[in-house]
């Protein structure tokens, strides 16, 4: 079944193919009341937005996105947002090749299994063009929940990590690669240009931290809100693993070290905690800490060095997926991880008032 | 919002907690026709059921199941299949500490912080018997997908990992640490015991592989197969990692290395994957190759060292947590992942003919 | 597909047979802290129980119900509550001959279509008795709504309608057709008597007000307050009609007439309506007006009268329904009616401030 | 809660207000490989358009619909299928008074008592202008069930029904009632034009039969295939009333009258039906017969005879709603009561293979 819609009570619905006339989002059970116009959309977009600089797709997209319906005298009513944004440069090209063999790493060979009909072009409804759907409708998630900071950023390219003790926020913005740490910037810049030139691609990790969402967001069993996140990002495309706190090391952690211990917090606050080891999720439910997670992108799957595959017609081809490509798809998927962290807590904050109160 | 039931088509609601009556699941949305008797169902609970060795806790549960409803004559009917576990190893015993202490780790907590009022026994429904109650869904999962074969187990405990070249699928069974590579099982004896002396835990990873599932299952964008498990994986008690097919490591790699080559297969057959670093899905969809992923458990939270905390009056406390626990919830979390496995791919199975017939 | 969950945020599922062991209901995002215990549930229980007067079937169920989960210390915790019922008079007898003949006006033919294997024994999953689980759901809902006050009654047996100048409330539950009015009430006794008599059956209309429902309840679009009420009243077993306000006769009014004029209300309330045409309920949210709906169910299907039909063979055969029936299904209607309504109007309340704070 | 979202497998989401610059649908789930052109689905808006006679609001709209996303080379691809249709006759005007006074009958109060802030021009989210969405979508869901044959007529105008003898279905498109009857098209034609000049409305009842449904599309408890009917219909504007084949009516049947009985049918099909009573559906289960429903509508609230009512400061004001309107909602009801039953049978459809295959 096709499912193009996420979350449960702040949900949203995107459409759209790489190549086809435009893509968007309709986000559906919004408050009502928040002030919003396309400059508050357009800064996210232009944050994910291809083209600009040397280490993503040469694809020029200006990614201006319109409101169609939902807001009016410059608040939301309460009533469905559509967001459209109109695609401009999907090259005419031939997609001879393309069109009948299979990339490997890509969806291609999948949704032909499925479907048995697919929009080839640019990876059609697969494209990670999709995602700018997403960060549209999280600016607007952002709006329902302006108690919480959500910052992502790039944490390691191609097995080179950053040293946490060089993290500068501010940095984040300041460099092409979403790095928080300037002397792995300064590395990365030789790392993914090297890759580049070889025809190869990198893979990467996104980390995303979440500050100020209060103790009680979430649910017991299944739509815990790691559970809930573990699916939002797992489902952007090119990721292959999620953690959240201390992730899959917790599995070599001892139960004394991996205790978030607990003292006394200030008069009316919740506790002081003297570790966040679960990355503020306990038993699917927010603890009052920083929400934490990181995300593993694959290296992209469109390169230049030719690999083995077949075609539609079962035969056997040699494939180099020529064109417009991001060395390195983890670099432009920290604005999505952002993204999908904002439209996750802003519905949770919903079903949480609905139970609750 | 509470959120007890998992799935789309294939749909599941538990219940229960820890020290009540007892607990169960409804099934819906399962095909007619299906033979199931309770002695289909048992062998699923006896291999996740507690007391087995001294490596898991001693509470001594048989977790005998009924089937209430949705089963004639020896076949499912299509209509929902209640399924009830009693409790009988409910000690009764002095609650007052835990009763107003939060366990680190736990989900004491932010269970109180969001309800301000919760079942403390045993951890209420925030306990891992809850897991009972999937295991035994999963059962009728599998008799909807009889051309499946899920396999779980045990790859690594407190950090030591088994050899991979070792494995031996007939022996997971043999050991009471679900591991498939002998030697390793002989290391995690001891390793185990002393934690266990120590009043100390450990973590696990879990690792499933299912073969059998044809290309084509899955869903592009957001119910997505591989999003689908990660959300069914993080939302097992104590989980704080999903990998799919290379996992974080995918991030460490380049695209050539990344990439699954195809040649043409056996007439009338898929293609022939030369590898499998995906783990069975691309873009949301099974490509035909064994569906593969890895999770981590933390330690078990209940220790006897003394840890820091705060009570539910925001008083300063030292908490061990006395009684039976698992020295590392990992263990009994094979049958566990295995039975996710099972409910989100037969879940699939059922919205992929739903879409495609 | 099966779909035994009803609700969005307030959910239930149900389960069981009317020959099964039991059946129940799991009621899930229900908010914490609400005092309940079984004997706030039982009163519902009894009056929706058979076999209490000569008017309604002899099947004599004391529909006990058990808590099983989800409620400590009298409140409830916020985690799903397991209701329970026992069926204790399924009387052992010989089905041959329903098992394979289908009952005209029944499921029967149906469930086979369907699922091919079926449960008949007293109508399985489609018996009225799976009701019992929906009234004892609604139980529990009405404790989330105190604000609210619900009341249903038989407005028409037979075709026989009640006088509007004579509805007294009080006299609901004192008389074996929960009518409203005395006089009415004396006629159906005699016109009952003669179609129980005759082996035949008669239809009924069930009224359902609900008062103290405040303006703003609802949705736009999909999940309208009044969409909802009609897809829970024409799910209950034997409806075939559903009407909001003037309902079917709004088809007949001019334009002036069906208007809703309001006048300024008492400070800080809200307007003043002249007139209640709408049923308290606009563009599919609720006005502040009492919210009316009504239902028609037809004849009991289950008639001594013979009919003609076929069996699963296809062979024709003629059909009398022996055994324990009510002669007028709409009867023991009212306490299920009241309870759709109760469940729809919890949902919508969680729903609204889900969204709006 | 916001709900724009109908449907469980074939779900469309639709979006826009009346005076904004466009409305639209994004369909999802639908099955790949279906062969659909903007030319297949405008027949259908074009039934549905305002401006086609003097008996319909004189607003004129083309309603030409564009196809954004989901369908390749002419064939669905089995992604959502984004539709768009751009307002082009939203006169600008003075909406000062409507702006702040509540129409009575009309959802203005409402909306503003539950979301503080609405768009208010022509009726804004609440205007019938939003079913020209639903229309366009179940243009798609009908090629999705081929099989099906599905026709809605007028079958009363303001109390004066049509002849049953008289029915022609080549008719009910050579008239402006999509009146079945020419007898009742030439009364109706007085009666509306009357009621126009005299500045009020009528209300209609529509009716709505689909053949080809098979036995066995539909599900037991709460997806019923009435209950979604219902809810379906309950959920077009101004809809107060939904009956299934008797309807209303069974409610002063008997037993034995109500009865739709059988015979073996011709060989390898199902049963001779004699009557149909039940409108084609039995336990929420379709039974092969043609399925039917009937739907009635109020009477336009938007009239030119004065109305008391408040304004949003609470002051009494006395309300003529000048503009375009249709004097008889019910008329253009027709096309979007066919639009609803196709879209939940295409929905039934998938569900009943997902579960049964």
């Amino acid at each position: 079944m096709s499912m193009n819609t996420f979350g449960r009570v702040f949900r949203f619905t995107t459409w759209g193919e790489s190549h086809g006339p435009a893509l968007g989002a309709v986000v559906d059970g919004c408050p009502p009341g928040l002030e919003v116009s396309e400059e508050d959309i357009q800064p996210f977009l232009d944050a994910r937005r291809p083209g600009t600089s040397r280490f993503t797709t040469q694809r020029n997209e200006p990614d201006q996105v319109k409101i169609l319906s939902g807001v009016f005298e410059g608040k939301t009513t309460g009533t469905p947002i559509s967001l459209m944004i109109e695609n401009t440069d999907q090259r005419s090209k031939d997609y001879g090749e393309i069109a009948k063999a299979y990339r490997p790493g890509h969806a291609d060979y999948a949704y032909d299994a499925k479907y048995g009909h697919r929009d080839y072009r640019g990876g059609g409804r697969s494209s990670a063009r999709e995602t700018a759907a997403r960060v549209a409708a999280s600016a607007i998630a952002r709006l329902a929940i302006p108690e919480v900071e959500i910052t992502a950023y790039v944490s390691a390219i191609g097995g080179d990590e950053i040293d946490r003790d060089n993290i500068d926020y501010t940095y984040i913005d300041q460099n092409p690669f979403f790095c928080p740490d300037h002397l792995a910037a300064e590395r990365w810049e030789k790392l993914v240009d090297e890759a580049r030139k070889d025809g190869s691609s990198l893979g990467a990790v996104v980390e995303c931290v979440a500050t100020g969402v209060p103790a009680g967001w979430g649910a017991p069993i299944y739509a815990k809100l790691d559970a809930d996140l573990a699916a939002a990002m797992m489902g952007i495309n090119a990721v292959k693993g999620v953690e959240i706190g201390e992730g899959m090391a917790a599995a070599a952690l001892r139960g004394e070290d991996n205790a978030d211990e607990m003292r006394p917090g200030a008069a009316g606050e919740g506790p002081e905690f003297l570790a966040n080891h679960a990355g503020g999720i306990a038993g699917g439910i927010s603890t009052g800490q920083p929400v934490v997670c990181r995300v593993a992108f694959k290296p992209t799957s469109s390169i230049l060095i030719p690999r083995q595959s077949i075609n539609s017609e079962g035969e056997a081809v040699d494939i180099r997926t020529k064109g417009r490509h991001d060395p390195c798809v983890g670099i432009r998927g920290a604005p999505v991880v952002e993204a999908m962290m904002a439209l996750v807590l802003a519905d949770h904050m919903m079903l949480h008032r609905a139970q609750v109160g």
